[in-house]
């Protein structure tokens, strides 16, 4: 009964439905993965994969890519290829949002597809629209909790595997599927299982989201036009849930939507690197901080001891990156920028910064312990030991970032525009914050791109 | 190692390496594929799919839609939507190809990739065609070996999970790719696993033969345009191997490429439905026969018993189909159809033939025992009892179409020419026809689709 409970869930959900802090977390949610597309697009991987499928992927060009520069502020694209580089670019800095209890990226495959084909199947109002996108990001991170941890342990990227579902869903009711329909776009969507953490630290890992966005919207259109998957493929035996998990609870899962909304749950990266970097990166840039208060040399340290949950080395233990997307899945190099600039920006993340010598030497220092009993991967405990033999020492118990200790409204406008700015200018980076933080209030969110 | 010593074998692999049998094996593969292709082009599945991605996928047309009618013998479209509608209707009919040992039928996701590509980015050489087409398939049945039965067990459809591989080494040939970007290429079509056995009886099954191969063609581009994933996808810890298996061997599979030739081995269809039922249709069309010789009268039949390996009822247990492609997948039915009309051809497997009273009575008499000491999937026990009590039995050590009792040319050749001419007519099916069987002979394969 699965699929069934979530298509009729998702089908029968109304804007009514959503409280205000279910919005406000959508609106947030959404602007943070447009300023993270729109900085990402400068990155090679969505480059790359732009001009890959200029040979295909040409129809009618009705869906923004963003962070492109045409003539009113967006070069366009058929829908099926905008979502493929808006997911890409959106993740290729790993600095968009987290949803910690899955470890799922929610954003970036519903909204990937779902802003694509608002543009295209329009007019579609604001109020649909983030009634769409928290349909999606609640059928993800319902689907992750229910495989999370067996599934992740064993190496899948939750994000894009339980992706497309959400991107499924969303489309869905923009295209107003009926609860049959659904159910068979969620199976076509299932059954496209994208993305492995064997690609971290690679372009790899970006197309995982454009992929995951591709797939689920082309499950919701094939739907729409009477192609059939399967009834029950989420818990029919062979389907997605006993394939790619050991372990399922999904209905107990499923039995909260509506009550327990995980969009509330999602958080805000204030660093462009894996999450399980931010206790790390936290502790070291408050040691940097301490260190110029209290006049200590940075050049003059010795050694860097980390301890961290044993999963931080397994997801981020590169210690000699050489492309700054190695750097992101890099403790050592975490560690080392953060004390080094106090600060880690995108520009800690490129592949100059993870080459530099004077970042080379200080990441040779950084030595990690684990300990499980200790610390969780939302903890870390820093220590510098200097020279003369002094040390400072930094425990984090929430980082920036968290849940506890989310970023704010002003810091998330900052963290938009400081990421918009550098493709578009201060102005137009004011433009877009307005109008995708404002988003909601829209009747089409297919003028959105006019906006800025 | 087993990245870099797939991609190394293949992208060193030239014409001259291949025996006359592979070449041989290879030509049948193709134009066994491409019947199925143009025959399956009529059907639902494939006709929803072009429709729905007729709003992207509008790139140059330069590549056919096989099965499509238009002004020189083909409709055309972008590689990417070519190879989409290609993989999905050369699967749609389940007529294809197995390689028994891996459960594969392997030529789809290959041929479906590479035909678009070679259109598009040639002119390429019958011979150049073949070998990557060897390549691909050598890709696909070495993975799924070193990965069986554990894979197939836990629900995956091994034909579109390895379909993407392969797509991507044959595609990657084409576009001469050295061995590093191969290894790229690998990387990307392997994080995208497309396909899951409760699909089976339903449009998506065919679907994942399309997605596969969209998913190698697209690693195979991403790679040869500079796009990052991992040089050991396939062995490295959280890679395909590990996440889609709890066995693999690859390594020692890999060492027989090029000196067991797995396409050697490929099968051809002779029923159009799951190949475990082909033991129960091969007894069952006997016995129709038996029937009529000895003026038995099939409306007097009391009992059907099959005796068949458990696996039998797992993959084709429905008792109660009620589309063609429910049908595909319902020993019953098979059973049914083979008593009742002493063949199964597409005929037998149409919505109408499913719901036809005569045969849904018949299907009522049909029940099945398992015996997995005795009957592997590939044999059978088919007894009818007549209502006077006397019975007859057939037993089926090695069913028509397998590697002991395969198809030979003359059958297949009317395979061919069966379907197609139902598309095409009998003069254009016979081009048809000249025109893949000689395809080895081509100076340029883009010109196939001149010649019927």
């Amino acid at each position: 009964m699965a699929t069934l409970q979530l298509a009729s869930w998702a089908t029968n959900l109304t804007y009514a439905n959503l409280t205000t802090s279910v919005v406000d977390a959508a609106v947030k949610s959404m602007y943070n993965w447009a300023g993270c597309a729109i900085a990402g697009y400068a990155q090679d991987a969505p480059q790359i994969a732009f001009n890959t499928t200029s040979a295909f992927f040409g129809g009618p060009p009705t869906s923004s890519i963003l962070g492109s520069n045409g003539s009113i502020g967006n070069t366009f694209a058929d829908a099926q290829r905008a979502a493929l580089i808006n997911g890409i670019a959106s993740h290729i800095d790993d600095y968009d949002d987290t949803h910690l209890e899955s470890i799922i990226h929610p954003s970036g495959p519903v909204a990937s597809a779902l802003l694509a084909v608002s543009e295209w199947r329009g007019p579609v109002s604001g109020q649909d629209f983030l009634t769409a996108f928290v349909a999606g990001v609640e059928t993800e991170c319902k689907l992750g909790l229910s495989v999370y941890p067996e599934h992740y342990d064993v190496g899948w990227h939750t994000t894009s595997t339980t992706g497309s579902i959400g991107a499924a869903v969303a489309v869905g009711k923009i295209l107003g599927l009926d609860t049959t329909q659904m159910q068979h776009a969620i199976g076509v969507a299932a059954t496209q299982v994208v993305g492995m953490q064997a690609f971290f630290g690679s372009m790899t890992k970006s197309f995982h989201i454009g992929r995951a966005a591709q797939g689920g919207m082309l499950g919701a259109l094939l739907a729409s036009n009477g192609y059939t998957s399967s009834l029950e493929a989420l818990e029919v035996e062979y389907g997605w849930l006993h394939v790619v998990s050991t372990r399922e609870n999904a209905t107990a899962y499923f039995d909260q939507l509506g009550e327990i909304w995980e969009i509330e749950k999602n958080t805000f990266k204030p660093f462009p690197c894996g999450i399980v970097m931010h206790p790390t990166i936290d502790g070291a840039t408050q040691l940097h901080n301490q260190s110029v208060e209290q006049g200590k040399d940075l050049g003059s340290i010795k050694a860097i001891e980390l301890v961290v949950n044993s999963e931080v080395l397994v997801l981020t233990g590169k210690e000699s990156p050489v492309t700054g997307l190695e750097g992101k899945f890099s403790i050592y190099h975490a560690a080392a920028v953060g004390i080094l600039f106090g600060e880690a920006t995108p520009a800690q993340f490129t592949d100059e910064a993870v080459n530099n010598k004077t970042v080379v030497d200080m990441r040779k220092k950084v030595s990690v312990k684990t300990d499980d009993d200790k610390y969780s991967t939302a903890q870390a405990l820093v220590t510098i030991e200097f020279e003369d033999g002094s040390t400072l020492e930094k425990e984090i118990e929430h980082a920036i970032g968290s849940l506890e200790n989310p970023l704010n409204e002003t810091e998330l406008k900052k963290k938009f525009l400081d990421q918009v700015s550098k493709q578009f200018g201060d102005v137009r980076a004011e433009k877009a914050y307005d109008a995708f933080a404002n988003i909601g209030n829209m009747s089409d969110v297919g003028t959105l791109r006019m906006l800025y």
